[in-house]
């Protein structure tokens, strides 16, 4: 049976001032680390164990990353980290306050950016100096791929690549993974896990710093899934992210 | 031109108890943190970047390349993580204070230990609790290829292949190196970097956490060598190796 662990990481310094994050590299809060410790320490209370991790470029993913293994005493183990596990970008909103933005466009105009599989943010101008051209951690993506904003869609099928590419060869070795990533990219690789439909797709909820195990049978098909912890926890975090303005995105 | 930096990592735990480490896997003291943030603000004051890091699979060398990187804001970079970049395994010796050694054994027997290149520590037993063979991180070492006590030599010949097959491939890509590491296995890379004879090397002492920088030619031949920081400081940190039972070993 092969088995996957996936972690949402918790609250950013952004998630504390109500900023858009997309691809801003900001650290974790005091708050976060935290969130990071507890995830590590559920794992190791419920005796799993991991073989290789993965991460995106973004310091708030790895910095999880690294708390979870040295809960686990795994800072050994091999660590992969890539651009295509990015939160989803949020182009021109990256940096804005989330209610000045709700104030400026409407809740309504708000919530199809947010809650839309195939609507785009408004796009980065090229030479703006958020675009990711400009950051040297982006020199090996070509210039028609960088995305100047991104649409939930664009950002699962950019997580598909990622996910036929690196994840699936490494299941198949019998490897059990560790991904520590965003809640967009989480959303994406649910979907390549568990071929949701597209409402459900854009209506899942992942609670920040709870470990999402999958037990996975020969073909890669789920067998079953479920948070570690006990209810009480996982419901309150659960309850957290479903307000959508302490959500990191 | 090639650069590579090296950086000793700094005190332990076992340190603050005098104690022979070895492969014992042991987390950096809070006075070993402060020197691992150092030594990456030593780097970023200096104006350098680096694209690909190493460590040994040891949680002193590991911790101190993630605090070096998040100093440096490059936490995104690969790392590479290798036991041929563990410090020399000190056999029987490991966990045993070093007060008590040089009591049972003499002086004597503990410097030709310590300083010899060809003589071995006294060797663990096949089923010692201690033997990296119970350890799943060394799972990928064939048996004839386990260290049960290794002599400087040993070191500086599985440092060698790991030097050869993985670290001047990518200089010759022209990346920029960032090696935390040990002081025996740190002896060794500076072997291979300049070809230093064997009295050289035995008396060779590395300050810990201070960025030791190399400029290589096409050949990989060292152009100059460099510490990083103020002669003060060097010179404070080169004393306290000197002073052979704060060593971390």
């Amino acid at each position: 049976m092969y088995k996957i662990i996936l972690v949402r990481h918790g609250e950013s310094v952004y998630n504390q001032q109500n900023l858009f994050t997309g691809w801003t590299d900001v650290a974790l809060s005091d708050r976060g680390i935290e969130e990071a410790r507890i995830a590590g320490k559920l794992i190791k209370e419920a005796g799993y164990t991991v073989d290789h991790a993965f991460a995106s470029v973004l310091k708030r993913s790895i910095q999880t990353l690294h708390y979870i293994l040295d809960e686990l005493d795994l800072l050994w183990i091999p660590e992969q980290k890539s651009w295509r596990l990015n939160e989803r970008h949020y182009g021109a909103l990256q940096g804005l306050s989330k209610i000045d933005t709700a104030e400026k466009y409407g809740e309504e105009q708000l919530q199809l950016w947010r809650r839309s599989l195939t609507v785009r943010p408004p796009l980065l101008e090229k030479n703006d100096p958020r675009s990711p051209r400009h950051e040297h951690r982006y020199d090996a993506i070509p210039d028609e791929q960088i995305p100047y904003g991104e649409s939930l869609k664009d950002t699962v099928e950019r997580v598909g690549e990622f996910w036929h590419d690196h994840i699936v060869p490494l299941i198949q070795q019998k490897e059990h993974l560790l991904i520590s990533a965003h809640g967009n990219t989480l959303r994406a690789l649910i979907k390549y896990l568990e071929d949701i439909d597209e409402k459900t797709l854009t209506e899942l909820n992942i609670p920040t710093g709870i470990p999402l195990v999958y037990e996975l049978d020969d073909d890669i098909n789920p067998i079953r899934r479920f948070y570690l912890g006990e209810d009480e926890h996982i419901e309150r975090k659960t309850n957290e992210v479903a307000n959508e303005h302490n959500v990191n995105e």
